[in-house]
């Protein structure tokens, strides 16, 4: 994800000293109230990214003002404290890198600071602030860990057993969740875990019959994509032994063994119909259908945590009344099998497009993508080697870079500058792979590298599409075994895709493997689309590039903090990010479920509805 | 388990030359096959424990002639090689404590030293050297691990699904396990789990109806005895908000999962019925039943892993016929809950009495404890802290001792002198826990430190019984709420336990406590009496203590290692011993499946039948 070199290269003890004295400035500009000496403890150019522990809130502010307009709102209630280093500080090319915990009034935190010389003096380029647990509701971890036996004889005991057991007989009926979750992938289920270790009574609905259905219904080769290093979810890592890139199956059947083991309170065959809120009663009214039952649900949160990727988006086309053959979307793609000796018209040249041409492939069927625009593609091991090695890899393993530290490093590093360590890492990718772009563009496939250069990290937080992580259908195309085709669809006979020029493309099945809309979408149809639009469009950064429109956001639009509808969450993207900001909105909810007060500051306001 | 600290006090530089240097000379020696050499760097009383790195076994042997004998019979062939310190070593007390890494022809191995000054130089006090993996059979993990995902495009593509469905239809059928392994509790999954990984084809079969059915069967209230830091399993630790002592409903649903997710291949509702070696086809032949059905599976190896307390031991006695309330052995007692408001008689002072008298008592039944001989007791928080903190506890992971660490120290520490190490234990225990014992005594228990007041721990070695762990129910016998009486059985009447002095005691349900006999009475009811003696009696050390007869063994009997009936193995334990020593026998087992050559030094010969 970065190529910034975020390993130790000197550990000097001036380096320690100058982290040191910085956070000592701080803390007491801090403690002081003196908010011009602290934003003049930053650089020009600088931004401080708070994870919730001064905002209740996901922010990025930059530049002094950006400081002084945080702080002045913050400061006071926060009352923050006892910033010390935490490992080593390290030095690297005039930057001091330092890892820091501190506290605050109702919480603790960790962070990381980077600090330039600007005249001679150390200032915080990147800060990164982050609260870690409440006090008063530290997790049961580690020597707080619960003991399990009641020692001692009692002759009202009741067993873990027992107690599961009523607590499953009383949700949804004489008890209520205080948070609902609806979605049960990988965001819903790291978020349950959080929540039921914070002791916040929560539920997780979906509508599959089993935890991991999600992946297993999906076509059969499906793999990870991101490596597992990537991929662990909270609180219980995948064994050492486990796949660099896990087949769906076996992600499958973890998650639902992590439900079990971590105990999520979950209902499968569980489908939401409809929720309102009400004013008055101070929370959700959901109708849900359990195992073709109604139940009314009444939580006071509700999180939506039904893939960042939201609704499929399937255009509207003309003579799919009259199309003979199979037709439907690639979330609706039941996989190859039916489809061998077959002629298959896959529409789009993203991820699911590659995917599903290459299943086809491989099955037998006779394969044609369409591409209407330009699509950015990068090989699996490249990606690995260039764009996560430092990060997340054996090697990042070894040097002590651990997953929960990756993430950290991540999170620190902010989204109006990512892409300037972006491109560096996209350029070797060109470099070292070029044969390998040279034929795909030979075979006349649009390919780009994002509107700056930036590569697949970018689009992804900018837009979620516009790429393929390349497994080995790109070359099926650049060979010709997947026949190329571009163009727009016109509209569908009763055998084949007919294109704005008239190209005739016979099919037996057509997907369209054409994308999904915004989030919000989920929430017209289970509330109204009047709070659809009060939500806003999820996802995306505002960076005026294609599909993430401006004006710029600082943050992703809406997830995992709070939104203009209140109570309402909304939860996702891939594992890591289900890992890492399940913990801040778990927090988040955690505070509200115990009654403190958690004025938001920058609530984002809403530039687009879809 | 152990008092001795094994925390490092001093990282002197010297310790680290000396043990360099030790380690130096040793392996010059062993290059040299200079064998006298070799034994003259062992102190007069030492101790050398080789787990298969050397000796194909698991072998202890004593002084410099225990060493000669030890080498002159396997030097030559395991080619011991590049000795090297691990990690920084240590010195305490006038003991250097190193640990090291070395190789042998066919495989690497790593090792514990500690060193002693005898007449001015560094001499070998005990020595633990293990093997640790097989060249050219390395498991997969780390940067080794599987990479899961094929890339490119293939069109006789099979999944991981496709590969464990057509795995698990011609398992048993069309395929054999070069392994069975009966039994399919911690031991069985931890052997399973650990064959599945080395690739050696493997089967567990168990008559519950699904993993974890050993342990949600029993008593409700049943909870692990030992805490979480000593029970992990290999490859997926437990997280850490696991519970320290984990309820036994939650011990089973992990140890499902962790079959699903460590793919190890088990049946569940099978039965072994008999089992007969072939010396001409070079393999067994075990009829078994799955569900219901007869299935003949013919495994080159054959495992028990049934129980470490083998067979039930349900004394004979007159009147079983006659009594008209319910009479059971603990193994099979259902729990408390029929038995409200009815007279309970428990024959038996050791765990299971007092854990199903305690869950009686809880239950609203009048409860009688007959106590036939004397029982070590130790209160659970006692336990931890004076018998296990310093290598199974929060305390100790966070000072470096990671549960793997502490298994080698605890495997370093010979049999022959453990328990020096363990009096001084349970000495502190007796003084901070003087007024507990003064109660119980004082209520008529028969208590006892085991014969030279070593506990807890070498009662289990020795003979696996003769405690109890106290997590509460002691104080119930304390303080009369559980009557206590003393004697033997003479009889039951229809509606009593009839004592040998003549006492009646009123009873609705007797519960025979009364333990278990040597595993090799499974051997006995499988294979047939005759090979079980050959096998002889299973678990003990040969101490020469009660119910466990000398001449000295210096390892557990027939446990984890070669007996003397070829391709018989006997697997069991807590679920330290499980985890630890299922490392050793796989590797045994993986070099078999090989066809390496494993000539066995030092079989241990059979001084007991049962």
């Amino acid at each position: 994800m970065t190529h910034v070199a975020d390993h130790p290269v000197s550990t000097a003890t001036d380096a320690q000293t100058r982290a040191q004295n910085w956070l000592s400035s701080f803390e007491t500009a801090l403690r002081d109230r003196d908010i011009p000496a602290a934003a003049a403890l930053f650089a020009t150019d600088s931004y401080w990214r708070d994870l919730v522990s001064f905002t209740w809130n996901l922010v990025t502010v930059e530049g002094r003002d950006g400081v002084s307009d945080l702080l002045t709102d913050t400061l006071e209630r926060t009352d923050p404290a006892s910033f010390e280093t935490s490992e080593p500080t390290t030095e690297d090319g005039g930057v001091v890198t330092a890892w820091f915990t501190f506290e605050t009034g109702i919480g603790r935190g960790q962070g990381l600071v980077r600090l330039t010389q600007e005249e001679g003096e150390d200032k915080a380029w990147t800060l990164l602030t982050a609260l870690r647990e409440l006090k008063g509701h530290e997790e049961p971890r580690g020597v707080r860990r619960a003991k399990g036996a009641e020692h001692g004889a009692r002759r009202d005991r009741k067993t873990w057993a027992d107690r599961r057991q009523e607590e499953a007989e009383s949700l949804g009926s004489t008890t209520q969740p205080y948070a609902l979750i609806i979605g049960g992938g990988q965001g819903g289920i790291a978020l349950g875990a959080r929540l039921r270790q914070l002791d916040v009574p929560a539920l997780v609905i979906d509508k599959h019959p089993r935890p991991g259905d999600q992946w297993r219904g999906r076509y059969k080769s499906l793999c990870l994509h991101d490596p597992v290093w990537y991929d662990h979810l909270p609180y219980l890592k995948f064994p050492d032994n486990w796949p660099v890139f896990a087949p769906k199956d076996k992600i499958a059947d973890w998650l639902e063994s992590y439900v079990k083991v971590m105990e999520v309170p979950y209902w499968s065959n569980t489908e939401a119909k409809s929720a309102s809120w009400s004013e008055e009663r101070g929370e959700w009214t959901v109708q849900v259908e359990r195992d073709g039952q109604p139940v009314t649900l009444r939580p006071s949160q509700l999180i939506f945590a039904t893939g960042m990727s939201g609704k499929p988006r399937m255009p509207e086309v003309e003579g799919m009344d009259v199309f003979e053959g199979d037709v439907h979307h690639s979330s609706a793609h039941p996989g190859p099998d039916a489809y061998a000796g077959k002629r298959a018209v896959v529409i789009g040249s993203n991820n699911s497009a590659f995917d599903i041409c290459g299943a086809l492939w491989e099955n037998g069927a006779d394969v044609t993508m369409v591409q209407r625009s330009s699509t950015h593609i990068v090989k699996s091991e490249s990606l690995m080697e260039y764009g996560l090695g430092d990060l997340y890899s054996e090697r990042a393993v070894d040097a002590g870079v651990t997953t929960e530290k990756a993430d950290l490093i991540f999170a620190s590093l902010p989204y109006r500058i990512m892409h300037q360590f972006q491109i560096p890492a996209y350029e070797k990718m060109a470099e070292v792979d070029k044969d390998f772009y040279d034929r795909l563009e030979g075979a006349g496939f649009w390919h780009d590298w994002g509107d700056d250069g930036s590569g697949l990290f970018m689009k992804y937080l900018r837009r979620g599409s516009g790429y393929y992580i390349d497994v080995g259908s790109a070359d099926l195309v650049a060979n010709g075994d997947v026949k190329l085709v571009h163009g727009q669809i016109d509209h569908l006979s009763k055998d084949a895709v007919v294109l704005a020029d008239g190209t005739e493309l016979p099919a037996d099945l057509v997907v369209f493997a054409t994308g999904y809309n915004s989030m919000n979408g989920w929430v017209a149809d289970l509330i109204d689309p009047q709070t659809a639009d009060q939500l806003g469009k999820c996802w995306g950064l505002g960076s005026d590039t294609t599909k993430d429109p401006g004006p710029w956001e600082g943050e992703q639009r809406n997830m995992w903090k709070p939104t203009n509808v209140p109570n309402l969450w909304m939860h996702g993207g891939n594992l890591h990010q289900s890992r890492h900001y399940s913990l801040y909105l778990a927090l988040q909810l955690k505070a509200r479920y115990e009654g403190l007060d958690t004025p938001v500051y920058a609530l984002q306001p809403v530039h687009h509805t879809a």
